[in-house]
């Protein structure tokens, strides 16, 4: 990567931006979609109003501009929100991943050398097979999938706060659905009363893992039980005589809460895909790791792709169908 | 009920105290077992510290009492937890519930005129056919039922924060699992991403009791549908076009999240039962009407104690034992 503006600036042909709820990121690409510049801050949509983000925005790019020119700009997330900087609106499943552009939003701007495209979501009306949903950033990691294989089908999974599951066919959504996995468990490990039992959570422990699959795979079997299991964790805690002490039981307890969380999510997940395939994980390594975990247990393949790989691969997606 | 402390000191025989976390409620009871007093406080166990329960007790109820003799106070609740009172240690189960005053623990006091017995709760061990878990307070209006028929059995519910189900089997406690419906609702409507959906929840509309009904049969189904269904209700408010708007709409909202809620405690307790046994419900009315209309809706039958008048008749239960 350049470290210099004026190494960048020469060579600068196009930006990329995930701009989320609560952080943005921007790259500066080459002309052969090579990254040559990053850039961070901490202005997410939640810290910012419509007449902020170009400011905020300039701040961190102007830098790589070359002397003259237009550059584009791609942007995907919660900039395109309702909330956010202008509103690209949902486009309605089934949806083509390499035709989000098209549902593109170009902001008016003051400065004349960006030209922004801020990316649509995908929303899901309810019918017999699917119920209401929407997305907003993680179809633009999907599209990062198809950039790679025009054709590309199956099921691919993004874990978080708010865990999204897609059914991709020939390079479509065909069908998604949200879990509220991440939020549930942040939510019960801090703020009900299991707060008192539940420690950092950790994986590399051995003991943890076992507890952590074992959940998984309770709940997946029985995901009626799921709330009776949470309150048990708080009576295990109570009279496990074999659970250690201190922190390690704490832990141990964190990693079977979010055993049960994750399972009730895979029993909720899983079921449209055959085992023959794999799940495509997109997001973080460690959370992803800890997916692998939970799907190998009750007998899926996963395959992984970076989501900043992801998100980047399906921005320039975006960004060479403006060329077309 | 008796007006004045003149009134009352002649005629008082016992008193019977329920304390919990966050109140306490004494009634006063002539030796044919009728109320003839009545105090609360909101003096639980969160803002007590153990030596100030004597005089908070004698506070509400020392009017009451008569010129000489010693009175026994039965209580039960969280008075008698390891951070209560002084701690009435768990009986597990299979326990018969006319004998929880054997497991009674009686404080020192530094007045005299005073008994007080802290009954115990119940606890449940791993097996093979149970979870770890825990009641205290529960195990007492469980006792109001065998009060009234020594050798009760049935399936029986304790809606609320931490909702109750137990297996009672000729006036014992055989099993019993707590799910944590009511905080999760909380948790749910009051701190996640759906608090900018959900409204007021109120089963009077019959726009808002249909969505209840339909989001508990939905749930009772499908269990592993149900953070999927969570999240469901946010797109839902952002894209279903025959909803009302407003107040009306938040409602609904709410009403659904409380049915999936519900729903899901309902998937993993009713199954022990046969649809030809009626589940007694117990507690307070408006919340065991709403648990009515759930069971209902998916092929249960119930009959309803009133939660005060199953607590009395459990501590009855537990002071006419003191005597044999």
């Amino acid at each position: 990567m350049k470290t210099t503006a004026a190494e960048i600036a020469p060579q600068l042909a196009w930006i990329a931006v995930d701009w989320g709820s609560s952080n943005l990121r921007a790259w500066g690409l080459d002309k052969h979609d090579h990254v040559i510049a990053h850039a961070s801050s901490e202005k997410g949509m939640l810290s910012l109003k419509a007449d902020e983000y170009e400011a905020e925005l300039h701040r961190l790019v102007a830098d790589w501009l070359p002397d003259s020119g237009q550059i584009n700009v791609m942007v995907c997330g919660m900039a395109g929100a309702r909330q956010g900087w202008r509103e690209a609106a949902y486009l309605p499943v089934p949806t083509r991943l390499d035709q989000l552009s098209q549902g593109a939003v170009i902001p008016t701007l003051s400065n004349d050398r960006l030209r922004v495209h801020l990316l649509p979501g995908l929303s899901q009306t309810r019918s017999a097979s699917a119920h209401f949903d929407v997305m907003r950033g993680e179809e633009t990691q999907l599209a990062g999938l198809v950039a790679d294989n025009a054709s590309f089908s199956g099921l691919a999974c993004l874990p978080g706060t708010h865990a999204k599951w897609a059914m991709l066919a020939s390079g479509a959504v065909t069908q998604f659905t949200t879990y509220l996995t991440g939020e549930t468990y942040q939510l019960l490990a801090r703020q009900s009363v299991l707060q008192h039992s539940i420690g950092s959570d950790d994986l590399n422990d051995s003991a943890c893992r076992d507890a952590f699959i074992a959940a998984v795979s309770e709940i997946h079997k029985a995901p009626a039980t799921f709330s009776s299991r949470l309150f048990g964790l708080r009576a295990q805690d109570l009279l496990d005589g074999t659970l250690p002490p201190g922190k390690a039981r704490s832990a141990i307890l964190a990693a079977r809460l979010s055993g049960l969380t994750i399972g009730l999510e895979l029993s909720g997940a899983c079921h449209a895909c055959p085992a023959s395939e794999p799940i495509t994980l997109i997001g973080n390594q460690v959370l992803c790791q800890r997916y692998t975990l939970a799907l190998n247990a009750i007998g899926y393949q996963t395959q992984y792709v970076d989501g900043d790989t992801a998100v980047l691969a399906g921005l320039r997606l975006a960004h060479q169908a403006l060329k077309t």
